[in-house]
């Protein structure tokens, strides 16, 4: 009943990693274990996770449930989950994953991602955990790791087989080309804000020219970020509604989510949306059956404006990460 | 007869550095010399030199009779070169800047910046010099030479008194950022692209709240693209005879190109316009006269559409450093 999703290959480890996966990004937590469960009954086979998403635990628990009852194994599924920003500090890194795969009750993670190219005072879990942005005073406090450390930390990981694949996330073309000059194992996936309002095709091609799989967050455009009240979201109209995304959604009998997550993964950009409803999981899913013409593609990619909804700017000037 | 022209204090030496100079690029050879002579004649005071422009042996023979002749002192004068990507090994860091010194007969520079973000694989100057960007095959072979061992031998450049001041060009703010958790010495300057069509505020602000003093080149926009035929220059109106800015230029009896310069310095951002003709170096010193209103900045700011026109990714996808 489950339905195959296409993979892309990584680089160094040659592990397969799933085009269209989950993301736990706002997946309130007294539902998140459920949503797990489901996923995997739906079968969802890749899942994107931070220990800032706050639902780890539960997520670790809903994937008990799962390989208990035996409806995957572990080697089946493809987890990824990223490392925040308090625990840049090489000797952070290592105690930061254990605790998340604690939570996840498992013992590696397929792909472990650096969040943001921004390091943060460390802040002891025992306080806050996880410690979002802000000080207890409302600030952000910067910390001094330099990125080179930090990945050297996360080169042991591998190592330490803590994480099959590491790799980095909200990346830019400067860092990326800096980091590439020192790493010994390279980034195997970046992931970006990509959807067609923001297509970044010069990042995808200096990602793919170094051999870094691209890996998109908010497909669905605005509509993400419409709960969490971004102003910006409200701007443009929604990308579900679109008239060049309905018009090439009925063209194939799909619906307008399967045709934004085609787009990307028909060009092996992997994609990670988020629902919480196993029916919505299972068209996220076939939405790899469906294949847009070049004429399709292009239309689609006409729509972008470079339109950035996610920007930590507004955190603090040192944080325009994107400038 | 000199014009004086306003300075800024840079951050670590408190030296103050012109807000008004000259850029090199582009002047020609045979007439480059004359071209600094008689710029030092008509009160500029800060040049902005690299070794790629190919030309630094010409100015240092202008510069030479200048001094000779007792127009100025070299501590009266600002001079400010680059270190080009073929030799960020830190190794080379030494050997090119002496070179480089030993072009513009000088004992140091005011201020040395990294010119691109990007580390080219080293070239022997008995081959080719200035390199340039591709190989003998017209290839561009990139060169794993990490940024924190560069900018470790700039920092050396300073105790060794090669250079009062280090800095960086064409950076953004993710490699800004990441830069700033290991520096000992941090970056007195950011040289970037900015003009009305790309005013890059926000990297501005990133710069500011670190410390970093903006320099910026293209100040006039498309114009000192277009005769390098670079297509993207004749997509926009010139600014010169843009009505925003003329109509401006005529309330304060200024020329445009002055009010374009004025825009960036008196909010402290550094301008470097290029001309040899002696009577526009004296407009543009004369620019810091006019004062313009909030009204007036807050029009030409509108004018920003985000449009870059100085952009390596054209060169290789690896170098789409803006992405």
């Amino acid at each position: 009943m489950s339905v195959k999703t296409p993979t892309v290959k990584l680089s160094t480890t040659n592990d397969e990693m799933p085009l269209v996966g989950m993301g736990m990004w706002k997946v309130p937590n007294e539902i998140c274990a459920n949503t797990v469960y489901e996923a995997i009954k739906a079968g969802v086979r890749m899942f994107d996770s931070s220990s800032d998403y706050g639902n780890e635990k539960d997520s670790g628990e809903g994937l008990r449930r799962a390989l208990d009852e035996g409806l995957v194994k572990r080697e089946e599924l493809f987890i990824v989950s990223k490392l925040w920003n308090t625990y840049k500090q090489p000797e952070q890194v290592e105690i930061q994953i254990r605790r998340q795969l604690q939570d996840w009750q498992t013992e590696y993670f397929d792909l472990y991602l650096i969040h943001f190219p921004i390091a943060l005072k460390y802040v002891d879990p025992a306080v806050s955990y996880p410690p979002g942005w802000f000080t207890a005073e409302g600030k952000i406090e910067l910390d001094r790791a330099p990125l080179h450390k930090t990945w050297a930390a996360m080169e042991k990981l591998v190592s330490l087989k803590l994480a099959k694949n590491i790799g980095i996330s909200n990346f830019g073309g400067q860092l990326i080309a800096d980091l590439m000059t020192y790493v010994e194992i390279p980034p195997a996936v970046c992931q970006i804000e990509r959807h067609c309002y923001n297509s970044q095709q010069d990042l995808i091609d200096l990602c793919e020219a170094y051999g870094i799989r691209v890996m998109a967050f908010s497909t669905f455009g605005p509509a993400s970020w419409l709960e969490i009240g971004v102003p910006s979201a409200t701007q443009v109209e929604s990308l579900f509604t679109h008239p060049v995304i309905t018009k090439i959604a009925q063209a194939h009998h799909a619906t307008p989510g399967q045709v934004l997550l085609r787009w990307n993964t028909q060009r092996n950009i992997i994609v990670i949306p988020k629902t919480v409803k196993p029916e919505r999981m299972v068209e996220n899913l076939k939405s790899s059956t469906c294949n847009l013409t070049e004429e399709d593609m292009e239309a689609i990619n006409g729509l972008d404006k470079g339109f950035r909804m996610g920007n930590t700017k507004v955190f603090d000037p040192r944080l325009a990460i994107y400038a």
